[in-house]
């Protein structure tokens, strides 16, 4: 039957993250669908009057549409709560690494990040979805494992099971990966995002299962999105395609240009950073949490952002469609036909409206296009200097949005202009390896991934061609982003006080010994205790565990049996959680204090115990227990956990941070040379 | 200062990194030049004579070579010994599981191991070059960062810091990831391989550089394939392409198809593990280590394998060049025009010589062909059928060579096969897909791989177009297979006796205490303790590691002040190595018996013992101690592990497994309420 058990749970498990992926999947379509019809509609109606000759309400009517959108994402954030702005990515990584940021993963902040996302993302300010997924494939995989209501009393049995912490946070791993993995159509490079960035603990198993769940996300999200009647043929293909060439387009000269796009793109990103926590920080201490000026402050942005969208677009001039030169040696590139025509007669186009006139899927694929000379240089770089301007402004507004398509349109754009920009000196270059090259760059500057982010660029282009010009860009970018400072989730963690516990212990304190930041300020509470004491013990402090410590006599007397609320010192025995004495005393688990009824049953109420704990934990003033209870005694010897780590007050600093991060532990119990309690160890003392 | 030293320290690690990832690269080129030559030597030889129709000379000049080359490459193992045989996959997953094999990585099996695989892989035998260089990467990671040498006395200073058992096991598994990197052409999927398979233990910093080095490796052996002068471009091509299409060919219901790929895959795999295992138990049993036969068995197999190659390509029709149909929606596709003549009249080939009779990569690439008609079915089937009976018995042979190569040839056969059966019925059916998610099925069949496997097939054919349907088979077929039984891995190492300890405990176990599983022969040293005392603790047992107690008066006169080897129950303190303790001897770091000099100084012959502990450990016999000595009094509070773990005895097995596989420990003392030492726990008694 043990067997048979955990064969249960492991197929339920699996299960579960099947549902997860066809829940994100879905979600992932609903996004596009609608972010496409919005948008759709928006660009119909100004190209309506830019047809009709009429530009002054064209204009108004792209900032109309656009501020409509806005006001809409930013009231969604409003009625739901700052945790649908934004893209949560550092509340994911905290929770991961074992913070507990209260209700991030609810049901409110998913359905309101979700609306909001929509309507910014379509009102064309410079966000991308990509981040936000990752928040709501987080949220969706808390709410799949955890299903149950209070509300209705609906509590299903098989989900009981996943109800402890290291499950739950195993799904909600799983389904930050599959958000990625949805958003870029990129099944392995969400695995690696989830193992590289997100998550800090890793088994094989729960690496298999992700992978599973991420499968059937960009699947799912695939298939809805090519409908299944209108095509029999499968086009997996993710956000990207890149043209195939039948040549390989770059020299080992080349390199050293690739290595110059890793450097500035490690110093645009690095300078991002330092922009964007800088303007975050004054937003945090000025703004605070009036609603309405930072309800003002994205409708300022919104409309400076259509104005730079629509102006330069009519300020550069209108170029031949025919003088597009497509390279004879690309065997497929669908992406040169459509460029944008805004005020252009027609057989022209506009090159700047190409870019900003449109949605950013259309305007990276036309970066990455194949063809050389779609755009000119100066459009390149003015694109490239407002995206970058603008992106800054626009992360952290009070909407929900990510970074990962400005950096990589940024990156592009300044990639491309360096890769036009060598190919007026020599011949054979092809510069949408370097738009494709400078995005890698520019991504790892910022936030600084590395394996997953490759991985997620080659799923894009669906190609291996530029491996080493991708690897080398992103290494070198990471190395000159870590010179200045650390990536932007590191950053907004400090910002957001995350206390994120990172792999390695800070060197500042690698040779204390762990005598010197625990915390001694420990409150033990013995096994065999009276009610009055453990309430006392629970008023007086607000901690979410306590040692257990001996209260049988020993061999040499020294311990009294103690059912009162002693102090005296005694050896260590287990933890207990708060929680867990606040389920015993809700259930009035405890005996008269005789010896004879004491220790006689120690299964008493354990399953009504189990189950409780599943559900919210009750409240220290909603006890219902009267003076004559008091006198009670709580056995804590089933209830505690005696399998806690503990070590001794030898041990040095650096030792302890690797086994509190590595075992992803909230406490950690310090004993002397007579295994006495002489301290705790939480998160907050190793920071 | 702590600061410096932390930054020279890390830099030291990228610095080895880079060598080792140089070192394996170009070894990974050697191999395949050597290999390249002795098969171009052979193949230019026997087909001399079949161009002047000598068929008899041609015969005999092929089992004479082959045999030949074969010879060596078994004398090579017999001089060399056992490690230089087979993949040396076990034996790496087991050191980096945390299993000494002694002397597994050293230079001896290293040289023996590359001559071995170059001449048994020229022979013609069906195994593949992959496996082995994994372990000739991990020898290389050992012998780049623990480089010194006994025997000319040269211990450089910089590698002292990475004598540790961490950084020496970090360095080993960032030399296996890239020599599969090097060998697949595939860093990205050397780097996963590494964290799925290989690696029992993960951390942030020792991906990145194990990226790094996997990426140095495939450059610097592509860098140096092309041949630096001859050509600027770069064709970063691992070892097979794949002719890219414009279209996606293939369709939902074809998906159907490749879930049947899966299975057959598993089955497949299952049957390979099953019949390998047996025949290698078989092996070990009855041929045990008897060279002689060993020798006789592989000159048996080898002559086998060559009669098979020779006669079935002669027994297939020869069939015109110009019946091959070329896809028409095909972009590139550089295989179809070079197949085998062989005895074929000009203008024809043969089918099954471009099989056999060939090297193993161009007829894998033919496999993976896109043009549909070169392979009739009976010759897929014969040539499957051959290739898997004779894969069997080539494996565990007494030369060196992997599983990789002739499981995807298995899997490229079944499937294509398959493939051109379903295109008899459909219309648009490209058997090279099908042969591409064969293989993937296959090679995850018998090695139950995921996602490194995904990465490593999209690598090598340089698509992501065919990932849907390369993730499914991967995902079926791991299914079927772990239906049937392990790994072949996870065989072959309980065939070897290596105590692997999976990442989740046994079912069997799970309920068990802490107590009924640990050893409670535990022998135990106090902090001061006397030369005798050690010397007789030494010689009494074969333990690696003493838990040291407390041997200092404490408040309530319990423990004495104990000089001598007293056994008397006394709190723990710590761990000491054996080594170390040996050491120390060697050394003579010991004082006399009077508290005055006593404690006077801790840091006494600190230095020298660093230095030392880093040279091979000292034994016992060799330390030279007249009676005189024998009374000193050796301190072992500097030199004992003050931060080792323990766990108390109300511990339950699961969660010390996880604890003492997570933290990748070695020992683990267990104390009881008293903080008295009552067991240890070692990696056989969680098995």
């Amino acid at each position: 039957t043990t067997r048979l058990s955990h064969l249960q749970k492991t197929f339920g498990k699996w299960l579960i993250c099947l549902f997860i992926g066809v829940f994100v999947g879905l979600i992932a379509y609903i996004l596009k669908l609608s972010v496409d019809k919005l948008q759709g509609f928006k660009f119909a109606m100004v190209q309506n009057f830019i047809t009709s000759d009429e530009p002054a309400y064209a204009f108004l009517t792209f900032v109309g549409i656009n501020s409509f959108y806005c006001l809409l994402a930013v009231l969604m954030v409003i009625v739901v709560g700052p945790l649908a702005s934004s893209s949560g990515i550092p509340e994911v990584k905290g929770y991961l690494n074992g913070v507990k940021v209260p209700s991030s993963l609810g049901f409110r902040p998913l359905f309101g990040k979700i609306v909001s996302l929509i309507m910014s993302y379509s009102s064309g300010l410079f966000i991308g979805p990509e981040g936000p997924m990752i928040h709501i494939g987080s949220a969706i995989g808390a709410a799949v494992s955890q299903f149950r209501s209070s509300t209705i009393n609906f509590y299903p049995k098989i989900f009981l099971q996943y109800q402890n912490d290291r499950d739950k946070r195993d799904f909600i791993s799983v389904g930050a990966a599959s958000g990625i993995s949805a958003a870029f159509g990129a099944p392995i490079g969400g695995v690696l995002f989830s193992i590289e960035e997100a998550s800090s603990f890793w088994s094989r198993q729960l690496t298999w299962r992700t992978f599973f769940c991420c499968m059937i996300a960009t699947f799912t999200t695939n298939f809805l999105l090519q409908g299944v009647g209108s095509s029999p043929d499968i086009h997996d293909s993710g956000l990207l395609t890149f043209g195939f060439s039948r040549l390989y387009l770059y020299r080992y000269s080349e390199l050293l240009c690739f290595c110059g796009l890793g450097i500035i793109g490690g110093l645009l990103g690095a300078a991002f950073v330092f922009f964007n926590i800088h303007l975050n920080k004054w937003r945090r201490d000025f703004i605070k949490s009036n609603s309405l000026i930072k309800l003002i402050e994205v409708m300022v942005v919104i409309v400076i952002t259509s104005i730079v969208c629509f102006y330069s677009s009519s300020l550069f001039n209108c170029r031949y469609q025919s003088q597009i030169v497509v390279e004879p040696s690309v065997c497929e590139d669908q992406t040169n036909a459509e460029m944008v025509q805004f005020f252009c007669p027609p057989g022209m186009y506009s090159e700047m409206a190409s870019l900003l006139f449109t949605n950013p899927d259309q305007a990276l694929r036309r970066l990455y296009s194949r063809t050389n000379n779609i755009f000119t240089l100066p459009a390149l770089v003015v694109f490239t200097l407002f995206y970058f301007a603008l992106s800054i402004m626009s992360s952290g507004l009070w909407v929900a949005g990510g970074l990962f398509v400005p950096m990589m349109m940024v990156g592009a754009g300044f990639g491309r202009f360096i890769g036009q920009l060598v190919g007026l000196y020599f011949n054979g270059i092809d510069a949408s390896i370097y738009a494709l090259v400078g995005s890698a760059a520019m991504m790892a500057g910022y936030c600084r991934m590395t394996i997953s982010l490759v991985v997620i660029m080659v799923e894009l282009t669906e190609g291996t061609q530029y491996l080493v010009p991708i690897i080398l860009a992103v290494m070198i970018a990471k190395w000159v982003g870590d010179f200045f400072n650390e990536s932007v989730y590191e950053h907004l963690m400090e910002l957001k006080h995350i206390p994120f516990l990172q792999s390695l212990p800070p060197h500042s304190k690698a040779t204390k010994k762990i005598t010197e930041v625990m915390n001694r300020q420990v409150v033990t509470v013995p096994e065999l205790c009276t009610v009055r004491a453990l309430l006392s013990t629970l008023e007086g402090n607000y901690h979410h565990a306590y040692p257990v410590t001996c209260s049988l006599e020993s061999d040499n007397n020294e311990y009294e049996l103690m059912f009162g609320g002693a102090r005296k010192r005694a050896p260590y025995r287990g933890l207990v959680l708060r929680n867990d004495i606040l389920v015993l005393l809700k259930l009035r688990i405890f005996y008269r204090g005789t010896s004879s009824e004491l220790l006689l049953d120690t299964n008493f109420g354990h399953d009504r115990f189990i189950q409780e704990t599943s559900k919210k934990p009750p409240k220290l003033n909603e006890l219902d227990l009267d003076e004559s209870d008091h006198e009670r005694i709580v056995d804590l010897r089933p209830y505690m956990n005696s399998s806690a780590l503990t070590i001794h007050d030898t041990f040095s600093y650096s030792e302890a941070y690797k086994l509190f991060r590595t075992m992803g532990l909230r406490h950690l119990t310090v004993i002397d040379v007579s295994n006495f309690v002489v301290g705790i160890i939480t998160r907050k003392d190793l920071l």
